[in-house]
């Protein structure tokens, strides 16, 4: 029952179905939900919207969410046509086959400004905010449940609020949020965090009771993603930054404990996040955006102090663990709203220590994190650029081959930019690492075609470096025809290999 | 006579020729040294050092400033083989000559990056400091002329400095300047400024006494340069930004007096600052890297309350209105180091209107700030990423065609990638002016074709992009053979044009 989690008595009779709730969302509307990477994200009334469509009614929606959300959201308004605009993450295979069909209209942005963007009211006028919470507090506070995302700015800019209580969401959540929500310029003050785990906000999203127009029950778990085992590359590359990292300690250049890790989402950052469970670090921090398994792994080996983000995203397997162990997880973790978990500010007076994956990276250290040979977009961004662009150091690796050797993670130049040479300070692959700091583009593309590039391709592209620099203009050499050629050449052969 | 501003006596005996004092500097070393585009830069110094390499002495040496510096560093150095390194930015045509040449090893930096890398050892141990100065304060500590740049992170790094006191200029400057310096994390505060005109530090650079070797009298003028006349592109390009700007003041998302400006340097970025003292704005104030002569208008017009900037670089005419009436130009400006001046965290609290030209964007609104071609170096990134990535509002402007109109301005692809999509809020030629938020990739690349490309280029690109998107993969489509067809067609034929 989940009367018992709507602690304002007024607002229990706002208790209804989802069908019915959904009925308050009408086409052509903006709709912000809650939701990262994704976790915590509204599922009931979702699928009731999805159920309107297929049963013939027009219903058009623009979607708004912190990153990526479930297949009950993403996946079912995706395929039922529902949703016609999307803003700022996917990871769903129907919302990517529509976008790539040009089915929806598709905004990659950094995550950091999706939140300001909607005060800003660069977006639009917000509709309605669909927000899943674990209760309403009793001044109707909504508390989230395993993630913020942009629910603070969805509730403050909605013209209504529509709860969804997750009843799956154990209630130790409770405590764990730290609400803080920036003013628009020129009003904007400092924000208070010096120390990865400092609490600065409120326990719950404040919310004006009378915006809430429905509370709705859900008994759908987060529809986490399963992560790949650890493999031999993943292994390599983080063996590779380990090193990489203790050497920058003796130089002096970071403290023992390291900065506050910041650690991209999937299985070679879950990886490389595990390595250091085997390593000899000790009272590590983070300051992230999800929290994944591997972070249990170091929360239960005594490595981490704290891990601040703004998403709980573990595997299933990931899940149980934590839902078994919340109390204990709980006095480690902190979650916070995106725009705060995300924000440059902090990035960089934290020096966070970023670790990213990268479609491909070219030989002068500029990065495609998005578009697959230029065109086909596979998730998007994320908030990759609020942390490179800010960190101490900023590190993004790759696998050195895909598709079984016929793509070369490492090209003359990128097909889609996403961070430049001037953003990126390391690439690694389970070859090896380059450090590009300190370096010329012609010293990098040595460096990286030396140290990162499979055996298959170093021929490659060394002899295309070495074509380029005969060209007459010397600092980045190109050969302009030429550039873009491994890309032309897998579209039209299968390979980036000369057969 | 200098030994009036050398105001601490025990230093008065360290007054020597620049020739005697430029012995300290030896082959190999990492020099820093004051000045940004181009203003309060060493002169004398760095001619002494010119002067030895071209007596056959065997001197090369790894140079870093704030931006670009003048003639009698940048190109005097480059000439005579001495400079074979180079941090962060240059404008200077013997510089870019030899990075083309591929003779100095440049690396292209945010110019907000400089500051913390030379403090964390990321660009190895500054072995000197060379910084032009108004006067030596009784405590040590050193007055900058008309710009701070990385002097006090140079000052604090190095292991000697030598100071220049630059007796042309004016001592009405004293008080002008605001230096603060950051923390390392994990000991990194907030820096605490929430107007553009706060004063947050000490009007001179600390510095221990013990630690200055040499103090050089020079009597050369900041090699200013000449500031382009407002031409009819100019004058269109700032009218669209203009009526842009009275429009979202008119929608609610703009105050009336705007935001702090941020302009970039060159002719068409003091154009547009230009404009708006013909503008109905009032009360406006500027967070920017450079002050230039419309900035100086713009005060004379009352219009602007407060300049915060990093460098004062008027041209010629202007650096003589500004000599004449330094005591009131003074009420209004504030010099910050580098680091301050360009800070990401203050830069996004203060919500700048960030205006910066690109040499190209493309029809995705991808910008290319840097590299003509994708290879040939024009001047450098400067502080436009600093900016644009942090704005309030994020715009680019060009004019639309080049070179007599064989260069497009706006490509299909652009050749090197410096601004991404997902920082580009607005781009702007003199055609016209189109609004990227709130866009996917190809509506923002029917806008851009329709409102900012060259008649004589529209087909071209209206061609390019029905065809791309014919393709399967819709979301940001390309023909990856032809995406870099326009430059590849110029390099072969002089032309974008199809002959």
């Amino acid at each position: 029952m989940i009367i018992d989690r709507v602690r304002r008595e007024e607002l229990r009779n706002k208790i209804m179905t989802a069908d019915e709730a959904a009925m308050f969302i009408k086409d052509g509307m903006i709709m912000a939900t809650s939701g990262f990477t994704p976790s915590g994200y509204p599922k009931a009334v979702p699928l009731a919207l999805a159920k309107r469509a297929e049963n013939g009614e027009k219903l058009n929606l623009t979607i708004i969410t912190g990153a990526s959300v479930g297949d009950e959201l993403d996946g079912a308004l995706s395929r039922t046509g529902v949703m016609v605009r999307r803003y700022p993450y996917q990871t769903n295979k129907s919302s990517r086959d529509a976008i790539n069909a040009g089915k929806i209209m598709y905004q990659d942005m950094h995550l950091s400004h999706v939140a300001q963007f909607i005060n800003y009211g660069f977006l639009g006028k917000i509709n309605v905010a669909v927000i899943e919470a674990l209760a309403i507090t009793e001044e109707g506070g909504i508390i989230p449940t395993t993630s913020v995302g942009i629910s603070p700015q969805a509730v403050k800019n909605a013209d209504i609020v529509i709860v969804e209580i997750n009843t799956t969401q154990p209630m130790e959540l409770e405590g764990m949020h730290d609400i803080y929500i920036t003013e628009n310029p020129p009003q904007r003050k400092p924000i208070p965090i010096i120390n990865p785990g400092d609490r600065i906000g409120t326990p719950y999203i404040p919310c004006d009771p009378q915006k809430i127009v429905a509370i709705v029950e859900c008994d759908i778990k987060d529809n986490v993603r399963p992560l790949g085992a650890i493999d031999e590359d993943s292994k390599k590359i983080s063996g590779h930054i380990i090193e990489f990292l203790e050497h920058e300690v003796k130089m002096g250049r970071l403290p023992k404990n390291l900065l506050p890790l910041q650690s991209g989402v999937g299985s070679v950052a879950n990886a490389v996040l595990g390595g250091l469970t085997e390593s000899k670090f000790e009272n590590l921090t983070c300051y992230t955006e999800v929290i994944q398994d591997s972070m249990l792994d170091l929360i239960d080996a005594g490595k981490v102090t704290v891990a601040s983000g703004c998403s709980l995203t573990p595997s299933e397997e990931g899940l149980k663990r934590l839902h078994e162990n919340m109390k204990h997880y709980a006095k480690y973790c902190i979650l916070r709203p995106l725009e705060i978990s995300n924000h440059p500010e902090v990035a960089r007076r934290l020096g966070v220590i970023a670790m990213n994956t990268a479609i491909e990276f070219d030989i002068y250290g500029h990065v495609n994190s998005t578009n697959i040979m230029g065109s086909r977009m596979m998730n998007g961004l994320g908030g990759s650029g609020d942390f490179t662009r800010n960190a101490y150091l900023s590190i993004f690796t790759t696998v050195s081959t895909a598709k079984g050797g016929d793509i070369s993670s490492v090209v003359p130049m990128v097909s889609h930019v996403d961070h430049t040479e001037h953003d990126v300070s390391i690439v690694v692959t389970e070859q090896g690492l380059a450090d590009l700091r300190n370096t010329s583009p012609t010293e990098r593309a040595k460096r990286i075609i030396e140290k990162c590039v499979h055996p298959d391709y170093k021929p490659m592209l060394k002899d295309y470096f070495e074509r380029a620099s005969k060209g007459k203009f010397k600092h980045e050499p190109h050969i302009i025809n030429e550039a873009l050629s491994f890309h032309g050449r897998f579209m039209e052969t299968g390979t980036m290999k000369i057969k």
